[in-house]
């Protein structure tokens, strides 16, 4: 069995996967460089991702299709996420192995690559329920969006001169249920691809049915528990900015090396993060450090990901010292 | 660790998942009692299923996106077949954990259950690609088949008067990708569904590429290799005849308890199965018996799945003796 450098859980972001299936296979060659380094340098690698634009063209695909066809019913936004967990895990999959196999000293010591479908469960009684405000899928006109709302029930929301968008609630990830896998999978040294888009948010009803629920689970959040449920020794957050910055844009901007709970409490009171941006992301990271001992989380752009897991650069989340 | 009573690949047809998603959400209820019906008699079950109505769906949904949004190219079949592997999968899993939760026997002693996205390699000098013969997706008009035809290099072949249906390859099964992923999670005693729809047709090019390929495998000769990569002692092909019959449909028609090779051979030369349906069954079940010693093939009705492997009912298939 190879001696590993240590356990990290990579959550990528939607610029590793682009937005058209064309723009994702170029993407993944670029992830996967970064993925492989990673695993060359010693790290085991698992992997979890957004799915944004993936999971707003299935369902808008599958509207296309029963608006076509009356016979197939609205596809549920479950079964939507389910499917974008399969159509990017086979592009960042291959990528991946591909990458593995071009290169000396991981081709020596093969690791297998496979995508888990993988449900998470959210708590029904999580007040995201109350307060819809992720947006997915296309903009629509007003009577695009009335239709939408009178016919399936979403929740449409303004969002000025673009248009109308639906909006779901964000629950907190509580349970990864095929967790057991995904730990039986890495624990045989092997790289699984789980939890992509957050999980597929599912509600644990009488006789322990799992009930697919329209909502959207964070991503970072969702790689969080993943890690913590892995005893994972680190936990890498891939995002289109090298550190986490204070009075982000503004000319007082401040990037950051390194943040502590207390900082992140302090910063995200005075409002320093965007909600449903680096919010969710420092405080992910936080929920990690906090978790456990000895952990570190780290927030970058996707290609210093190296340079970050070593030091160089990033900003490191760390626990009270 | 659990001493199972042996290792079952179960290949499920289309009736064990209905056409639509309402009738898959039922189906796989029926066939979750199949299945754990065998579980709980202490057989270790893998389980591979067609996926035929459902890429179709998929497809035709894509395809229904790419006309309203032509920033969205049409998707390839492959990654359709990837999407239905997860649409499908996430109901199966489901229904099979609680149908699993349900029951005394099983609960005691709980198995996970997960999907695993499998790719499946192909060889492309394969003869079936010079005979597109499998028909995927829904009738078209003249018009709308010339126009696939034209716009996305489409094989259409007409069916009398129900109209125009596309047609691709079906290639036999070479290589299992994911079959160290699927072997890890059932050393470990898991249960896991794979090889849906008979895997994501791939082909193996320079650098190790894998190329996606618009061709359909048979999911009854993937189902056969996977038993025969897990070593298997038995692969039970569940479809909707309880045995296998001469003359089948004619009154002179005869239901068979056993086969052996040399008299499939025989009647398959006679013309006594039926392409595309009996015929790939029988095949499937010869090639995973002559593969090994002390293995048995079973082809039976979804409902006779615990009798048949108990010996009392179905169509064995066994080596030669």
């Amino acid at each position: 069995m190879k001696t590993w450098k240590g356990r990290v859980v990579v959550a990528l972001g939607g610029n590793a996967l682009g937005d058209t299936l064309p723009e994702q296979m170029d993407a993944v060659k670029l992830t996967a460089k970064t993925i492989v380094d990673l695993i060359a340098e010693g790290w085991q690698v698992i992997v979890s991702h957004g799915n944004g634009p993936q999971v707003g063209l299935i369902n808008n695909a599958m509207a296309a299709l029963s608006r076509e066809n009356p016979r197939h019913p609205n596809t549920p936004l479950s079964v939507c996420v389910a499917m974008s967990q399969a159509y990017i895990g086979y592009d960042l999959q291959n990528a991946i192995r591909e990458e593995l196999n071009r290169r000396e000293e991981t081709k020596a010591n093969p690791v297998s690559v496979a995508t888990v479908i993988t449900q998470v469960e959210v708590d029904p009684y999580d007040e995201a329920f109350l307060s819809s405000d992720k947006p997915i899928g296309h903009y629509m006109t007003r009577e695009q969006a009335a239709f939408a709302a009178q016919q399936y029930g979403y929740q449409m929301r303004e969002y000025g001169d673009k248009g109308w968008r639906r909006v779901v609630p964000s629950p907190r990830p509580q349970r990864i249920v095929e967790v057991d896998t995904i730990r039986t999978l890495a624990d045989a040294g092997q790289m699984v691809i789980a939890c992509g888009g957050g999980g597929i948010p599912v509600v644990r009803q009488k006789e322990g049915h799992l009930q697919g629920t329209a909502a959207v689970i964070d991503k970072d959040f969702c790689a969080a528990l993943l890690a913590e449920e892995l005893q994972a020794d680190a936990l890498l957050i891939l995002t289109n900015v090298e550190k986490v910055a204070l009075n982000y844009g503004k000319p007082e901007q401040k990037w950051l090396d390194q943040l502590d709970p207390n900082q992140i409490r302090s910063y995200a009171g005075q409002g320093q993060f965007a909600a449903g941006s680096m919010l969710p992301k420092v405080l992910a990271a936080m929920e990690f450090v906090e978790d456990g001992e000895d952990r570190v989380a780290i927030i970058t752009q996707l290609e210093k990901a190296s340079d970050a897991l070593n030091g160089r650069t990033g900003t490191r989340i760390v626990g009270h010292s």
